[in-house]
C-alpha cells in the first residue's frame, strides 16, 4: 500500500479508531483494486462478499427497477466505507454500486470484518458512530426530497459541497449530468430547467465547473441550514 | 413496569441481548410516560436529551421547512428506540416526533445511553446492527422515492404491512389518511387517486380498513419483491 493511502487509513472514520493490532486482523487478506470509471463493483440483490474502502475517486449507489431504470442513491467519495449494513447483517445488497471516476479500492473481506466486528469493542463503536452517521444523511435526503421543489434540491445539493459560511465559492462535480439528475430524483431536462432557475440566486454553471456567487441568497432559497 | 412490557423488553432490539447487570445500569433512571395521540415529543433543532423506547402505540417522524411545512420521514411503532443517531452523535434532532396513537414511551437518559454504548460491547453491537436496519429502511424508501410512481410507492407500502406470500390480506392502519400521504411523499388528493388506481389491482380501501384481495397483481404493479 502506498504511503499516502497508509496515511489516509490513520483519518479514516472506520480504521482510524483501531488499534494496530485489530487493523492487521482487519486488513490480513485485504486487497487493493484500480477501477476505471463505469465499473460495476457489485449489483443490488447480490450477497455482501466484500467491505469497499475507498481510497482514491468516487462511486455512485445505484437503485434499480425492472420498470423504471435506475436512480442514484447517493454518491461516496474518498474515505468512504460500504456498504456495512449488508456485510453486517448478511443481507442481499439492496443497491448496486458504479465508479464514478477511476477509482483505487481497498478490498476487505466481508466475513472477516463481520467477525471483528463482534469481537473488537473500538470496531464496533466506529462502526455504530458511522453508521448513525450514513443513517442521518438519508434522512436529510429522505426530507429534502418531500419538502423541497426540484431547483430548491441543486441548490441545496451544491451548498453541501461548499463551505456555506463563506459568501461565494468554486465547485468542481466529480458527476456526469445525468447521475448528478437521478441522484437528485428528476430528469435531466429538470435539471438544466434546475440550473437555470438558480442563475438569480447567483449559480453559475459552466459544465461541471459550478461557482456560486451569492451563497447568502442560495441558501435563503434552498431554506438551507444545518439540520437539512 | 407492567409485567407485559418486562416480557416486550426481552424481545427488544437494543434491550434483548444485554446481560441483566447493563440493562439495569441502562434503566436505573429510565421513567414511563403515558401520552396521548398527537403530542409533541421533542422538535427538529432540539438538542437530543433522550433515548425513547416505544412500548406501545405509535409516533411520526416528523421534517419540517419553514417554506413548505411539514412531512413524515418514517412511522415508528411499538418496540422502536429512537432516535439513536442523535443521541449517539450529542447532535440536534434532524426531525420531530409527534404520536399517532396514545403511546407508553419507556424515557431513557442521552447520557447514559451514550457512555453504556461506548462501553458495554453488547449495547454497541445492537445499536450497530439495529442502525443497519434503519439505513436499510431509509435506502429502500430513498429508492421508492425516485423509482415508483404514486399508486407503486401507496401499493408497495401497504404490501410491507402484509405477508407478501399470502394471496390476500386484512389491514388496519394506524395513522390518518394526511399523515400517510405525507409518508408517501405525496398530496392527499393524490393519495385518494392512487387508492382508486389500485382498485384494480384488488386493493379495497374504507376508513384505515384495506382489504388487499390480489397480493400477486399487487406485487406486480409495483415491481416488489425483497430488495424493496
Amino acid at each position: 500500500m502506498q504511503d499516502r493511502d497508509l496515511e489516509r487509513l490513520n483519518d479514516n472514520a472506520i480504521l482510524g479508531p483501531l488499534p494496530e493490532s485489530a487493523r492487521q486482523a482487519l486488513l490480513k487478506d485485504a486487497f487493493e483494486l484500480d477501477m476505471p470509471a463505469g465499473t460495476t463493483l457489485f449489483r443490488q440483490g447480490e450477497a455482501a462478499r466484500f467491505i469497499h474502502i475507498l481510497l482514491e475517486g468516487s462511486v455512485a449507489l445505484i437503485g434499480t427497477s425492472d420498470d423504471k431504470g435506475e436512480t442514484v442513491v447517493e454518491f461516496f467519495h474518498s474515505g468512504a466505507v460500504f456498504i456495512m449494513p449488508a456485510v453486517i447483517l448478511e443481507a442481499p445488497y439492496l443497491m448496486s454500486a458504479r465508479t464514478v471516476e477511476d477509482v483505487r479500492i481497498l478490498m476487505v473481506p466481508g466475513e472477516q470484518f463481520r467477525t471483528l466486528v463482534e469481537q473488537e469493542h473500538t470496531l464496533t463503536l466506529a462502526v455504530a458512530r458511522e453508521l448513525a452517521r450514513h443513517w442521518r444523511l438519508l434522512s436529510r435526503q429522505v426530507k429534502d426530497l418531500k419538502l423541497r421543489s426540484a431547483p430548491q434540491r441543486l441548490g441545496a445539493y451544491l451548498l453541501s459541497l461548499a463551505d456555506t459560511d463563506a459568501d461565494s465559492a468554486q465547485l468542481q462535480l466529480t458527476e456526469q449530468r445525468g447521475m448528478l439528475a437521478r441522484r437528485l430524483g428528476m430528469t435531466p431536462e429538470n435539471l438544466s430547467r434546475a440550473f437555470s432557475r438558480l442563475r438569480e440566486m447567483g449559480v453559475k454553471a459552466r459544465g461541471r465547473r459550478i461557482e456560486l456567487t451569492d451563497i447568502p441568497a442560495l441558501r435563503r432559497f434552498c431554506v438551507y441550514d444545518d439540520l437539512a
